[in-house]
């Protein structure tokens, strides 16, 4: 258990990139209680300056002894950083909040998201996992389903937007786009194919069961945050030229009879889910209106046409802030709740 | 039966949308026999001229007796235009190729797609419907399978470009998409919400089961096309930011016990298709790359993992060759080589 303290010593390792950018936001957001913030990059990173509460934080480089004194550290620097650095950070008595994939699969390392399995975080915790940003939108409009309903199989297909994959990728649309606009040629570099005005049916690599790393992580991801390995689950992710959001068509079945009415009952009241859904009035939740918001938005709920006890909804969230550093944050504030 | 001729008078209805003038282009590049085109669109339009084989065709005003001497009508100017006029050229003994929807469901009205259901064509045909651009992509990739391996149920979820909504789509995302990347407003006119950079789940109006036409469109069509209407589909219908082309994430369930690797056998054998699936050297379907072309490309062709007898796969397809045009004429084909 975290040493209950009016205010936390808390470090962001990753602090430069787009999702350690805005961890910073929310942390200030929330006013969450920080005592002292470092903010820790890699060696290139180190002597830039980034601003907290109006004043401004110097970027020193992650080492092994960064975490002395630090009560909670936020990772963000991908899986490699996270499994050289998150062991001596723990070392250091630190709570570390990981958002890579470094440790999610791990036994014995909880996989959290706050409105759906906050007491996965035990006694003790060292490291806990931030899921991935598809999985963690989808899990939180499935979580009441699951609990009335027992989910059987899920379908999904994701629209994924390019901020996932960091800002050079946001940088990649934008300029593509542009280019493509005035009539020039624009080669890509972050992805492996043209993404202005395209969908690439590809995130993460292929592995040799045909399914990419991003799929299979909402397979092993969804089944662990659920406790259910009985959750049968088929995706399909697809990049689009979105800049932020992560837009999902999901198809739910489930043991009991299930309805589209008692399903928008539920998640209208869970929390951390907007119901958007009142289509014949243009409404339903789109990637442009979650930008920036911290619910899952849940909207085209139906019954599934084609089976009994199924259904179908559309769920769109920010990737950088549920899917990412909100949900990191949400679990600092249940760490130092109890 | 079409009377047997060296040469053919064909009219196009609408030929100055973006259908029509796909149709004059392949009429060109198939070397369709004919004899004289005549091109008709409303009074609006009339006036205009448009090449063909090198002239200039002036554009007539459609009425209830340009149809004359005709001997093969493609349709593609709106179901109300279709509801108006084709009654009158089959009257005159010409055959009417109807892109929209006005006719598809009416039963004696066959539906076509030349790859999966030619017999349709019966003796003395009068009007003949061209399916929706979404069905028609999606049902050449299932027959073969559903020949094979007799589908039970399909999940579909759509990646549709705006060319499906004509030419005025095509400026809105252009022109929007320039205002915002200038860091301007701008207002949708086309959709009812922000194309560029957005994902909208809604495709044609809303019905009270709480699906979109377009998406029960794929659930009938595919069902009379391939004559089974045991098939169970459930649909999820998205406009994406893309100029040409329909990509679609597609989960089939059979009766029969079913592999991916059968599915990717049957497929490279089926006329229409092509196999483009290599995933760890970056080759799946895409729709930059199915523009322009005749095929129907599929990729990413797995075994699903969350039941047994089911599959994947990704189908893209040009929607305005052989989602649209293309099937148009190559039903004509089928006419004139009896």
């Amino acid at each position: 258990m975290i040493e209950k303290k009016e205010r936390y010593n808390v470090a962001v390792a990753g602090a430069t990139g787009a999702v350690g950018r805005k961890m910073l936001e929310i942390l200030q957001e929330r006013n969450f209680p920080v005592e002292h913030l470092k903010l820790l990059a890699s060696a290139r990173s180190a002597g830039k300056s980034l601003e907290f509460r109006g004043e401004k934080v110097v970027v020193e480089e992650l080492r092994q002894d960064s975490f002395a004194g630090v009560d909670i550290a936020l990772f963000s620097a991908g899986a490699g950083v996270s499994r050289e650095f998150a062991p001596s950070a723990v070392k250091s008595n630190c709570v570390v909040i990981d958002n890579s994939s470094a440790f999610r699969m791990e036994e014995g390392i909880p996989l959290v998201v706050p409105e759906v399995n906050p007491d996965a975080i035990g006694k003790d915790p060292g490291i806990i996992a931030n899921p991935n940003c598809s999985t963690i939108q989808m899990v939180v409009a499935l979580k009441p389903i699951h609990d009335k309903f027992k989910i059987k199989r899920v379908v999904v297909s994701t629209y994924q937007s390019v901020s996932g994959s960091g800002q050079k990728a946001i940088e990649e649309l934008k300029n593509q786009t542009q280019e493509l606009l005035n009539g020039n040629e624009s080669k890509p570099h972050v992805y492996p194919h043209q993404i202005s005005f395209n969908c690439l049916p590809h995130i993460d690599n292929f592995l040799d069961n045909g399914y990419t790393k991003e799929e299979m992580k909402m397979v092993n991801e969804t089944r662990k945050i659920l406790a259910d390995d009985s959750i049968q689950i088929c995706p399909t992710t697809v990049r689009v030229p979105v800049f932020y959001s992560h837009s999902e068509a999901v198809n739910v079945e489930t043991e009991g009879p299930i309805t589209a009415s008692a399903v928008r009952e539920l998640l209208s009241a869970q929390a951390g889910v907007c119901v958007v859904d009142d289509p014949k009035n243009n409404l339903y939740p789109l990637a442009i209106a979650a930008e920036d918001k911290d619910d899952v938005f849940v909207g085209r709920i139906r019954d599934d046409i084609s089976r009994e006890r199924a259904v179908n909804f559309w769920v769109v969230s920010d990737n950088l802030r549920k899917g990412a550093a909100l949900n990191a944050i949400q679990i600092a504030e249940v760490l130092i709740s109890r």
